[in-house]
């Protein structure tokens, strides 16, 4: 185990159980040096196995919901305290649809859900920054990453309003990425990872399918859960101080590619066995 | 006049005075052979000229609030029953953000008027093609256009939360424009134009100087809002029927310019004064 | 038949048989009420068909290879004493690589052939801009036009060099529409089609497939020749005047697409017959 | 000293001086473990002090003109048999415009000169990818890196055709970056740097005032040499394996404002001074 992250701290939203991306940023974070405070929804504590991740990572859980001032306010009071002051990274990993959980699809979506959505998935993000900021959280230098997906630029049947929430995250990473880089060197970045078998993403229709179609399609197939950690932690590292305000794709090439061999093979035998 | 809309029919949302883009959509709409409905929000038809327009455009005005559901039902539903059937095009020029009025500046953002900027500039977008989309109300190869700005992309000091809206907007004509052009040969866009010296537009702190700013920078000028209105008349018209979820820039080259001539000597001149 | 194009002037470079976009652009321009000047390899003027066309249009022919600058400066030159004095608009159809047509794989081009496709399908088109600009040939508020391919973004398999020609091609336009745009306001743009079967698209391996792809992956589905040149003329008239250095897809929404339903399920079939 | 690339060997083209980024990235990768090969043209290595860090970095030097395959070849030949087997990675730092060393404005190249510059700034690219998955130089999860800049994406006034060569450069990356990955899991990235004081980057006119606009529109400032040589790291090593045929921004922040405040305070005083 390297030494990537060392002596860094930092917190680490949305680690729900061993197929979350959170959760193997936490395992691997700590392997390259880092502590980190682990935090998910109250709900999310429960049905998920975090305090294993945080016995393995020697690590805290603070209960937070991430639509919640307060709640976010505590958690990163408690951080500091915890760590006896600043600390260096942040990693959001949250997203969650109800119009997409109950099948409402985007042509006929709930705008009481769709702010849910964008609330939980996007606006969240804007809070979780705004509070870091407003308490100076943060040293020189830190690192703040949120997970997005390809479909903030290009329409995915069937993911939804998720498409719309992930649009919002990218715009609110450059936003805010510019202030607080302009006032305290803190950089901000998205990253849009391969589509992955995680519990989120188990809910989008078809996903077994699309992940078959994105492996095709991508040279170097798609990203894992455990790849994306490591190009996140290069992200958390002092190696990239320079990078803020970007959308950064870590999906074996999909989002350059417009036809690949195999996904023709694959096409081929589709258009024949539709004949 | 010419006849590129000739047999057109369409509704144009926010045509507020002379200075609006969606006024100067209008009259040239109308120039070319279209008919209209000019729709816009109770109060922004007491603060605005719009019933001049309407006498200019022989068109009638119907009062909805683009956020209300209610609203923009029977918006469509009187449309309809004016223009005797479906109709062909619709404008969304709308954008409002109480942070950006009351001065709150992004990193303060105040959550529930976030909120209200998201619905007012970007939700009811969605509001409005979901509710053609339901009704039936465009003909096959209808179009729908927004506008944006390049905010939307790059982050502009002092926009605030209307970048995001923006971003929202943007996605919104992608997400719906899938599904509204596969199952109804309807195109829907948005244009990304030039910053404009309109009432929406002088709310953003600065604007004339970014005004001069953005002359200097695009080889062709800023682009003026008559010029916009044309611009958005091709995209109304049959000459575009398989351009869709395209943002397209009309901004006089800007936002493909890093660098220009008339730009650098203006920082030069800058940065002399500096010293 | 309208006047979208009425008193407008032009030369056309690329119509070889009646599948060519050039042709259909020929043809619709002077429906529209342009006057052009028709223009062709002189190998292409004898394996092709232009003569029927030149008829149709009423326009005459000058044989031009587009690598050669005399033969530029020529055809310049008896454009305008053909026109009487300047002219409004120019089409760049173009593209040729000798690597693809024999076969070369990218991962083995040969230099020599490179050279070629780069010369012919993008340097080409500075050699023009570049001849119209010193000659001063074009009116204010004229346009220059090069048609391109997202293959210039995203790999497309088998597309082989002519993908690096088309990103030159593009960033030429650019280049070169930041000059043009700011000391005489023509405007220069690059339109990206979508897979289309014209002699030149033939060579590609597996078109009629990647066509098929391309159609079920595009709400709108796949935009034709005869929809390409409507397009085409927009950029050529009065009402885009402030549109430039762009690169603006007319593919049926195929490039802001990741997945449709439709071609999800072709690949779902695909899949069963792997298996 | 970190261990970022124990154990990982590779090449490095185009170290001239201490100014040079690829000389920072010599050492820099030394530091973290790496053994490397530098090359540079045989005029190169006559000018500058490659020496130097050969002796500093403990490496050999082999001359090559990156534009002969002759050379190339033996290049790789030689580093084979030094390393003792494939090896890991590969920096393409190579830009060479006579057009722009010779005041050649864009609007008048010289197209024999143009196509030195496309040869050198970029077809070189092609040339040694070639030659080493020819060769398969390349251990499985290798990474190939070469600088570019946004001027490939934006125009900046004065970069004259090596705008259209970076261009050419990111469209290479992409296109062999689907084969090389495809067939060996070799990815293949540009970086598009900051503007930097190289000696390369001082041919550029006006490049100090450039540098002086960049860090104030930068939120974070301009990257500088050092930087981007660590964050060329994070691409060579094991933390970033599926990231492939992107073209990623080290670069403060600058590809994703339009204005900021600083720029704007520049602008300004311009605007005042020029009155």
């Amino acid at each position: 185990m390297g030494n990537l992250l060392q002596g860094k701290k930092g917190i680490i939203f949305g680690a729900l159980n061993e197929q979350s991306i959170a959760w193997k940023v936490a395992e691997r974070a700590v392997e390259e040096g880092a502590e980190i405070v682990l935090t998910n929804a109250p709900a999310a504590l429960r049905f998920g196995s975090i305090n294993e991740l945080a016995k393995k990572c020697n690590s805290i859980v603070i209960a937070a919901d991430a639509t919640n001032m307060e709640d976010i306010e505590k958690l990163i009071d408690q951080t500091m305290e915890h760590f006896g002051g600043k600390f260096d990274f942040i990693l959001h990993s949250i997203g969650m649809s109800p119009n997409l959980r109950k099948g409402i699809s985007y042509d006929d979506l709930n705008y009481e859900y769709l702010n849910k959505t964008l609330d939980i998935s996007a606006i969240s993000f804007h809070k979780i920054i705004k509070t870091a900021y407003k308490k100076d959280a943060l040293n020189e230098w830190g690192s703040i990453v949120a997970l997005s997906y390809l479909a903030a630029q290009r329409t995915v049947c069937g993911y939804d309003d998720m498409a719309d929430a992930k649009s919002l995250l990218e715009s609110i990473a450059r936003s805010f990425g510019y202030i607080y880089g302009r006032d305290r060197k803190v950089r901000i970045n998205t990253v849009s990872q391969s589509p992955t078998l995680t519990t989120a993403g188990s809910g989008v229709a078809g996903l077994s399918k699309l992940l078959d179609y994105a492996e095709a399609m991508s040279p170097l197939g798609n990203g894992t859960a455990e790849e994306c950690a490591d190009y996140v932690l290069t992200l958390f590292s002092d190696f990239t101080r320079k990078v803020t305000m970007q959308n950064l794709y870590h999906d074996g090439g999909f989002s350059s590619m417009s036809m690949s061999l195999s996904a023709m093979e694959l096409i081929e035998k589709g258009l024949e066995a539709e004949k």
